[in-house]
């Protein structure tokens, strides 16, 4: 057991001062009470969940903004190259590289992650010994940077939404739906091993990369959330019109059952009337706002979805750039491009950030279907802890003190972040950050003609 | 005289390994040579000049993201608390608030700074006894912190296009061509005190701001760069037009006479026809992406510019997140969310970031009129030194290590910023930023009922 204190906290009812919050040995919040004495802290948070996240895609950050023979001018274009660059991993490097992610999610202030995995088999499609070997590594890597981990094993057996065969820079992800449930066993194996706080669901990919008659199959083969990309890119919207004559999220209302249990990702590429009809389901939207500025996807409507009663949360995808502050700050910042205004997502009880920031915590639990997302008895202690004495914090209080940490620089006052209650960061710094990142750093070292 | 070595450089042929830069004591570049041995910095590259700041909006930076009564949620209900916000600023604050931004400015990787600066006189308007108190201010805060400064007065004069009077919000920054010519004289008083890297130029606000008559006075008040403020807002489009009979570019195409030696801001408003014609005259684009994302500016047309051979420059201006790869960040994925595409600004022979940061080191160099932007020999020593070690770097040569500078998080290997040779920041850290922020600080702490 541990008590935290804190002047300021951000409670489900609005910001507290003096509030002690107490920790059972199972991590999880077991008592909330204020008028606390001395504090510990000066401002903790809930930390949400990133809810969509391949971690191996870290490993490539940076180097996929050029033009010319090895262009990568397109989301299409970036995709071969991010094809090549996997088809060098091996097991151990997709262990130091999700290490590595998993640790600067922490520092960035994420307490867990839906990581969506895809990554199954050997290069050339063999699977391996253990078919649920790279689902093993996640793990591994999850129980060593001390993130709570939801496993989300994925489907991906077409090419395209006409059935074609997978490319050979696909057929590291293939499986039948026959292939996929033993993936799905073997991921149970893992995730017993793995802390309370940790779970499993399944993801099929996309309407591309799946036939529509294995949806179903998938959601048959767990209890947990379901994950898909959804109506992420202009040409994906127009195969799925032309194959199946309608356009994808239509299609994906008339023919699944979408409800609270999905998180559909990205969901870029939407009318209006898919966008209300969409929200009304109870879905979580999965916005990836820095990756989808990054492959240039478009602009999620968020307003309308909004208003509409849509939920949300917040990924870090192909982590870039992983940042909680920057999703949050990207979210809104794409907004207002468009619309030519500001505090677009605020509204009259809620400035900008703690708006987003409120979405992000219940989206977040809802898409990895674990009790968090609030600074509550019985929730998993994910929590945050902010210096005051930063300077954009100096004079900031309530919501403005998530303002500063979403559009100013108070994102470096990060000092503690826990994980059901593993307290995983301190000082700003991972616990382990040293030794992680000298392992990826070795990794790196040997991937160095990838692309 | 001081000899920098390192392992690779940027020097204007490309990238170069085993250079040796020489300093000598006026803080110019001596000599530039290659085949150096043992090197005392992994990475050395040019810093660029960030050619547009209000210093004082700093402080200010995380307040205004709300809606409701204080609502913020356009350019001009911000505008109307950021003139709430700087009618209670002393000189004090003034100079406590510019010497943080400008040690900001250092860490991030700017080596010098074009402060455009209208907060002249005394709430209620009122001229300081010194009339050039503020830039006195300035002045000094820029000596403190070691930036480079380019100090821009900037004529203010009439609340809107129809010649009204200023607002109260406005009187502060009030001068007639008259007291604005008196303000240069003590501008020019105090530049001759800061060190030779250091210049003076002059602004005319904004077409809204400035008679037409007065333009060609301002312009000959001084040899040094003219910066203006030019078609941000869709309603000031609107308001030049209704006026004068023509959008501001194409008034200020017809009406001044542009050319190399004039910094126009923003500019996002502006037709494909303006955007020729302008990148024509030789003027350099003052863009300053993360602010006129967030105060829903819209998104500059930088195919168009650059495809017309129009230059650029980065300038962080309300400095609500100082960052020099934010910026650069930004305007690439402004651009990649408008046109759904990828890698927008590279070419054919350099990466996205590599040839944003050659244009903002020409720019800022133009904007600045200082010898800078390169490594070469007559040059100010302006230089950043990012450590190779860090994990985004490991696997990166050539264009790729700004790429990860600007998309992922390379950010974080600045260890040493030279400004004219001032060795500033060490080991990530402005050499005196324990002073300046507690300061700030203070400063922030009196204020913190300003909005």
């Amino acid at each position: 057991m541990q008590i935290l204190t804190a002047r300021t906290a951000l409670l489900p009812d609005g910001w507290a001062n003096d509030v002690a919050i107490t920790l059972d040995d199972a991590g999880r919040i077991a008592q909330v009470t204020q008028g606390a004495g001395a504090a510990t802290h000066d401002i903790l948070l809930p930390a949400p969940a990133n809810l969509h996240s391949h971690t191996f895609q870290r490993a490539m950050a940076g180097l996929t903004e050029r033009r010319g023979p090895d262009a990568a001018d397109s989301f299409w274009t970036w995709r071969r190259l991010m094809f090549r660059f996997l088809d060098q991993l091996t097991p151990d490097d997709i262990e130091a590289i999700a290490a590595f992610a998993f640790a600067e999610m922490l520092e960035a202030g994420f307490a867990r992650v839906a990581e969506f995995h895809y990554l199954h088999h050997a290069p050339g499609g063999v699977p391996y010994a253990d078919p649920a070997e790279t689902g093993a590594r996640i793990a591994a890597a999850a129980l060593d940077a001390g993130i709570g981990l939801t496993l989300l094993p994925v489907l991906y057996s077409q090419g395209g939404v006409d059935g074609r065969a997978l490319a050979p820079g696909q057929v590291r992800f293939g499986c039948d739906i026959d292939a996929f449930a033993a993936l799905m066993q073997g991921a149970e194996r893992i995730m017993a091993g793995l802390p309370a706080d940790c779970g499993l669901g399944a993801a099929p990919h996309s309407l591309r990369a799946v036939r529509p008659a294995d949806l179903g199959a998938v959601a048959a083969l767990t209890d947990g959330p379901l994950h898909m990309h959804l109506a992420e890119q202009v040409p994906e919207v127009e195969e799925v019109q032309t194959a199946y004559g309608a356009r994808p999220v239509d299609w994906a209302l008339a023919n699944m059952d979408l409800g609270p249990r999905w998180c559909l990702i990205h969901c870029t590429q939407m009318t209006a009337a898919e966008t209300r009809a969409l929200a009304a389901t109870g879905a979580v939207a999965g916005l990836c706002p820095e990756t989808e500025a990054s492959l240039g996807d478009g602009i999620f409507p968020a307003e309308g979805w909004v208003a509409a009663g849509g939920r949300f949360g917040l990924g870090t995808d192909s982590n870039i750039r992983i940042s909680l502050a920057g999703e949050m700050r990207m979210l809104e910042y794409a907004q207002r491009l468009q619309s030519r205004r500001r505090a677009v997502l605020a509204d009259p009880a809620r400035s900008t950030a703690r708006r987003i920031l409120d979405a992000a915590l219940a989206g977040g639990a809802q898409a990895t279907a674990q009790p968090t997302g609030a600074i509550v008895p019985g929730h998993w202690a994910d929590l945050i802890a902010l210096d005051g004495a930063h300077p954009d914090l100096v004079a900031a209080t309530g919501d403005t003190i998530l303002d500063a940490f979403a559009f100013a620089r108070a994102e470096a006052a990060i000092t503690d972040v826990w994980s059901a209650g593993r307290h995983v960061v301190r000082g700003g710094r991972h616990m382990a950050r040293d030794r992680i990142t000298a392992r990826y750093r070795a990794t790196m070292r040997r991937l160095t003609d990838r692309l």
